[in-house]
């Protein structure tokens, strides 16, 4: 299985394919080609959140506000997973959410041949490479199938995964691949109890849902909260307000978001990606 | 094959293929991610159309305005196929439109675990569920083509996919479930003519074409029609009127719209769904 | 395979794929239904662009303003792919990139049954065309590989295509199928140097990037052009100018586009497909 990811909207993708399948039969599956344009932190966002659903795979994911410049292809073992990505930090977030452990991880930059500028590196560099390295796991498997003599259930462990794109002769350990560290909100605490929570915009949703990097754990036991000084109610569900209020919710990420019934949240709350955020519980007074 | 239906946009329903793809390989069509957002009636309306071109399949369908709250899910069979859905209606009108009389029909209750709100229940509840149908559709009919001692073809009677389904310990036979009927147009005639219709708009297209009850027998052979009051030209095809012109035509799925050539007919004919129009030709005096 | 592509947007698709897959389990693949709606023009041009970069495969293309009109459907071989599609001329221009030379090249009409209004011929039409010329094609392949008593690669020769297909009852020679050509730009010289060039929009992609038919060597090199008489930048990437701000560059097609950084060429160039625009070197005096 090769997943696909990218910003590229419509009809670039089916080229991506249309190459791929010159290589492989693979199944092809898409995760969205409609992320925010140019922006890896939140590609790293969702990729964090849906790749891990998957079992092990070949993810090939591009965005990337750096084409046509000099930065490196990667490739990413993590667990039994392989994130095939440019090297924006975009593939780091989630292959950190695949790996078991810290160590169950690593990192290889591709040789890619002089780009052009009319080259389009989602078909040019990233798709190829995504069937190869989908073939080489492949051939390992069935090798691997043959040597033991049964019919093998066609996966490999970490080991042979590793070996197997050790054995491609364009690939190189990477020395320092560009990392995506999302931020920890911080809390200020008054005798164990949080009253306040500094936090930032992760990701807004095509729904406009504001989506934080504050634990759903810190505001869900709450029935109000002040969000940047504005009182508003915390709920379940979107139906506990009228449609067009606000609410502040725990989103199938476990996030808390700021939220509107039947509308959006980044216009109501005015919050963007990387705006600081505040949560104070009302009993507090400010 | 399991056909997926949501309103969650991109990238949620990756997610929900990657759950199913951790239980089976069956073939996974998309049906539509961009359905009226938390509408189960515009979902019952597309499904209705959709799902009875495809052959015997398992459809999991989730537009579900009722996230967090109680309502249960379900597993409909129909016919040769069978819905996993929420409990709210909309897996009804598609599964008579997949019956192929009133008793080709079965309705179970599937139990949800405690649902937090964190849950995203397309990820934890349906796609799981409808992996979990699949399967053992998968494998009553393997079971039945080896006992048949032939190779079968694959697929499974309605009788036996009921009993594949008994199987299933988390099923329970529901006793109540939600439906959602779509109302009949009322048609005053006068000697034989129908000389006004009152219909309701039930869905209006991406393209803002106003989608009614009203069948297209009714309306076809006008030259036109007051629409709420109107005059408005009826034709076979956009391209009869100009541009930016409005007119009454016969959609694919048999009823009259109300359109605009080259714009939205929502627009235009200021309509939303639910709301009344009503259809009077102009022959007859008003 | 069976490659899907339309400017139906969602549900209609899938009701396409449900019709296919009663006749064919073949690998089905999106390549766009969101295309310009109604322009086969602009389908010709991503057409061209994708295509070809698939292995030998059947394609059906719908992008059809004369819906319940009088116009045929064709049948199209080219190389080893065959193309399925209105006769609006749609089907050429890829045909033709992926044809090895012109006599590589053939084109039947589909009888088409009495439509009527409420027909659909996406789903009517064209995909069980697609579904029967993708059937022709496998069972030509089984043949073959059982003729030469071998497994054969499952793939068939132009010569092999092209007979599969005239055994089908409901294709005709083609007579006079419609056509699109894409103009060639003019270039004014001086010495050898082009010091005018007179191109014209093709498409505008779904960031609104302008591209146009002028081959990017003619830009290529450039420091500075003026687009319609007004000054801009020539850059191999976006980034080479601040958001917000135009330059002219290279796209994957190998076209120049007048795009905007962060933004929307077609706004910021008040272009759209078909019009004309003139790039002049700076260098030279208006």
């Amino acid at each position: 299985m090769i997943t696909l990811t990218s910003d590229f909207g419509s009809p670039y993708p089916a080229a991506m394919k249309g190459v791929i399948r010159r290589h492989t039969d693979a199944e092809l599956i898409d995760v969205a080609h409609d992320l925010p344009r140019g922006d890896p932190r939140a590609a790293a966002f969702w990729l964090r959140f849906v790749l891990p659903e998957f079992p092990p795979a070949v993810h090939c994911a591009v965005v990337d506000p750096g084409v046509g410049t000099d930065r490196d292809a990667l490739v990413v073992r993590a667990g039994e997973h392989v994130i095939v990505a440019p090297d924006n930090g975009l593939a780091m977030p989630p292959a950190r959410a695949l790996a078991t452990d810290e160590s169950d991880f690593e990192v290889w930059t591709l040789a890619v041949d002089d780009p052009a500028s009319e080259t389009f590196h989602g078909r040019d560099v990233f798709a190829p490479a995504a069937a190869r390295v989908r073939t080489a796991l492949d051939e390992a498997a069935s090798a691997e199938a043959g040597a033991a003599d049964s019919a093998g259930d066609g996966s490999l462990d970490a080991d042979a995964i590793a070996a197997a794109l050790s054995g491609l002769d364009d690939l190189a350990p990477a020395s320092d691949p560009v990392d995506i560290h999302f931020p920890e909100p911080s809390v200020e605490r008054d005798d164990g109890d949080a009253i306040a929570i500094d936090g930032e915009v992760l990701a807004i949703d095509r729904f406009g849902n504001v989506i934080t990097n504050v634990p759903g754990d810190l505001v869900r036991d709450r029935d109000w909260l002040r969000v940047n000084g504005d009182l508003t109610p915390v709920a379940e569900t979107f139906g506990a307000v009228d449609p067009g209020e606000r609410l502040v919710t725990v989103g199938s990420h476990g996030y808390a978001e700021c939220d509107v019934n039947d509308g959006r949240g980044d216009g109501a709350f005015d919050l963007r990606p990387g705006d600081a955020v505040r949560f104070v519980p009302d009993s507090v007074s400010l």
